[in-house]
């Protein structure tokens, strides 16, 4: 950390900071220009709080070195992590696909659908239970019931299932039925919900929030992680832009950026993130290209009486031929399906 | 609501979707122009999920010409809501000043600072117990102790309380406890917990989400509301944009926009907005100006010691200046303060 | 066109507004529901201005239908427009690659980047003569003088040239000297050299505006097809988020979208985007992913000492292993580099 | 200057980038932590092209200290700086209005909005002569006719008049005729054009453009500044973002911001910004709150048959109330109108 003292700031009032800083366990280096004054800290700042530093009227501003997530930091497991998920792997040289329909609608719904998706090859059920919805008088989710039916669908076919959590009243229930907790993009910030899924030792899928930095990303994973749960799988899918002709903006610079930070897996949704069917296949080609981890795609046998979202699903035969697709382009990567 | 078809869609096709519409209650009025096909829908259309028709292949795009907001529409209550709490009122000709520190630090501190407020003509008294921080690793909060020192506080200035509640686990406490319940911008679309305030029947502070538009604030609101809790007083806190300079950029326009489309009283935090203490009294006359109800201050009598947000807090002689010049431009606009 | 009435406007107001509407060459198709009440214009909207009919005070919105771009649009041209450069083509089932450093900075440089480039496989060269930088401290770009070292290059190489033309005075000698005359981000809205860029034939290149809608880009390219040049190439190269770990952020979803709306070949150029070299190249293999018709990319022998963007630019031996990758990857797309 | 290089860089290449700073001018200090190394760069640093040195591999980033600008710069005139036109002044305890219809009409729609705002106390006329227009097929202006009927408004009222500058081939006719050269939006990064507008002594009002960050636009003031022209009024017409119910989103903040950071006089465009005629007086009032040295307003005698942007402009009568309730505000912010 670097502070930038104001111009003309009494010696006095900058020993003062230099005291308190050496008193929290830094050592200063000075360094004075004919414009600046600086303080640079060396040594653990992890206990300095910055905004009482920004607080101090001497302090023109502050400037940050160091990344502030700690285990979700790339040097924390320069590898890359790999998170097992029953007999299933994310990470590596692995690109996995998770799909399934928006919400699980009924129990047929939801198995021929997986039944579906397995055969083109992918390694994970989705399907939502409890809905977040923009609007109170959505369709809320079938409940309790979905997660029966998931679990149906799972023994059925074998494909660990991910579904999303919304609330930390439902984590013991989650925790013995579902392979793969997902928090969603409007949850992000739910620093308790956060804390609730780090107590468990599930692999948890943080999705990105709609206006999250990619540091704030890390930083929500670190939430989980610091509670001692590594398993953090992280979600790209659509950030708020002024562009309107796509729901969010799918940023996939965000991929390689995430993986020179961070060890955690990191997939694309490129459903949620256009919000239009057909972009879902050149942007999910886009994602293995960039170097995902893996995709989560909506895939819904009728989508045009999906219960949600159904202008951005496809169908399970145009699933079978993006799957075919990535598979050719895995090859190129190096990477297995 | 209005379907714009694709062109060249075969007539049984959109005979199809009429048919549909039709059997959920709405008269169908179709206009074919030489570029375009439409089908306008009369009726409640409030039963039909709009992302089914759009998942329609056969479906252009569709256009919204209702609000999808009732409760808290401006037509359900023309003249405008005014919401008590205690012996104070927010809405109608009140501005009302909500002013305390970012967090609640000891029972000395937060009874201090309540005095100051209130000789200086604060309505009301904020201060966290609970904080939503970005990193885990900084101070989260006195939790049940503050919300003790707060309860001290009120007993002591007579000063109603607002805080924020993040779990929905606490809710009994803070129904018992705290005079407005705020939900914070990260948790705004945390659907579970809006339905959670939605039960009781304590006043809401509802925060305006970073990269919400107003109309998603306006249906997080009407989630509360159609729990049957219509105490809901909206705040603007600044959005995300790509202006780094300040912490979030705070949208005035949003204040004359809700009015017109709510009946809900809307304040501003001019604090967290730009994150900069000397930005406080310049956006705080600018949210008088525009027609706020009132704003939310942070003022913490050692900013540089604070235990959070120090960098946007003013202390109580600031405070007590910028309350002066509130008073002379409240009269201009025929407010009390 | 739609335009939605406000509710309790007087019958005499709607029927003022449907003479005229009338007297433009409408046809008015009305529509009234129990909470608005709608006017539908059929016939060719192209000379109502839509500012006029917001500006009445009894019209609550106005919702349009057709796209405001005619010269621009897909149905103008369904098969896709090809642009030909020279012995080069840009769009179809060709994959473009335009490389070479951001500017110009002697002859012996550009030569053998062009030598550089060409080997492995570019077919255009690209270098910056006139530099648009956002200091006036900056260099500005060897200006005339950079003009005849490209030439020397394309001399030598037999590759046409892609340079930026920043002021219509200089608009004689691009056209004789240069082979693509690009339209920087920052000149995208720039009218009045659109429309001279509009009365030549040369081929331009029009960059998206760093916060320009695809809509507006289309329009961009209106202003010079309107003209009588309908030799455009579009460029998507990041547009502004609240994200700054990277430049911009890429918006690789507008390819699809504007494939669809427009038959305008459009390139990609991943190295202004994230303006960090490491990102290049697997936002250049995600650009083939998703569909583009090419990419531009800035190549530089001694990124270290280059006289701009030297953070963005990748050396020629990096170059040459992105295409081969890229071929790879074309044959699966079947487009040829 | 700080420049932060990668853990385990060798040290022979920290050396190389060391003397290639002294070569340039600067001492070096040095500054080596557990984590990190960094080289912070004393003396004069403007001589130094940041992206030479992000592009040296070696180098995770650069962190800067000083401001870019400096003939913006708030140190280069503390006391702030006042722009004389004829006989009025932008600057200092002055609140200007300068007010007038999007675009020049007729001689007679010019004169006559000029006296009604000259006798509701507005200082300038505005009014558009040549219009930057998003679409091709718009009402483009009356141009040179615009400008003759903008001088006899002139002539008529004694009002100085203030009309936008689209390209340099225009500027002797600007100099000769108008009093105020404005530069729009979409120009403010036409460097081409910011020269050109330098090498004249006339003031210049230079519109924020929709994307451009505070230190972008006090960036594009130093183009036109470095060629001698210090005459420069910096507009806020606000940015863009993902909220669209406004056509742009008026950042008020940025006023203290820029008054902090430089001495150049700031005014406020309320009619752009939102683009609703009925949002012009709350943001105007509050552009006078936060401390802004003026504002331009659009005013038209006939909204709904503006043949640009009626929807914005508010009508004398309407002007001459907001014009009352501004000088009663003005005086609590001892300012003049």
């Amino acid at each position: 950390m670097m502070i930038v003292m104001k111009s003309n700031v009494e010696e006095k009032e900058v020993e003062k900071i230099k005291r308190k800083m050496e008193s929290l366990g830094c050592e200063i280096h000075e360094s004075i220009g004919a414009n600046y004054h600086l303080l640079g800290l060396v040594g653990d700042t992890s206990r300095i709080d910055p905004s009482q530093i920004q607080a101090n009227r001497n302090v023109e501003k502050l400037i940050f070195i160091q990344e502030p997530y700690k285990k979700a930091n790339r040097l924390f497991c320069p590898e890359g992590s790999v998170i097992e998920v029953r007999d299933k792997k994310i990470g590596g040289n692995k690109f996995s696909v998770i799909a399934g329909p928006c919400s699980v609608e009924s129990e047929e719904q939801i198995i021929s659908i997986a039944e579906d998706i397995k055969e083109s090859g992918a390694s994970f059920l989705r399907g939502g239970a409890f809905k977040p919805r923009t609007s109170p008088y959505s369709f809320q989710g079938l409940r309790e019931e979905g997660l029966e039916f998931l679990k149906a669908a799972r023994e059925k076919t074998g494909l660990p299932i991910v579904t999303e959590l919304m609330s930390p009243d439902k984590i013991e229930q989650f925790v013995e039925d579902v392979d793969v907790i997902q928090i969603g993009a409007r949850n992000m910030q739910n620093f308790d919900l956060l804390k609730e899924v780090g107590k468990t030792q599930k692999p948890v899928l943080l999705k990105r929030g709609m206006s999250a930095t990619i540091e704030e990303l890390l930083m929500a994973a670190e939430y989980i992680m610091s509670e001692g749960n590594e398993e953090v799988i992280l979600c790209e899918r659509g950030i708020r832009t002024f562009e309107k002709y796509t729901r969010n903006t799918l940023d996939l610079s965000a991929i390689p950026v995430i993986k020179k930070k961070s060890h955690l897996p990191v997939i694309v949704d490129p459903s949620h993130a256009g919000g239009l069917w057909w972009l879902v296949e050149p942007m999910a080609k886009a994602a293995l290209a960039v170097g995902a981890d893996g995709i989560m795609v909506e895939v819904h046998n009728d989508p045009a009486n999906a219960k949600c979202d159904g202008q951005q699903s496809i169908k399970p035969e145009r699933f079978k031929s993006l799957m075919d697709i990535l598979k050719r382009m895995a090859e190129i990567e190096n990477k297995e399906i």
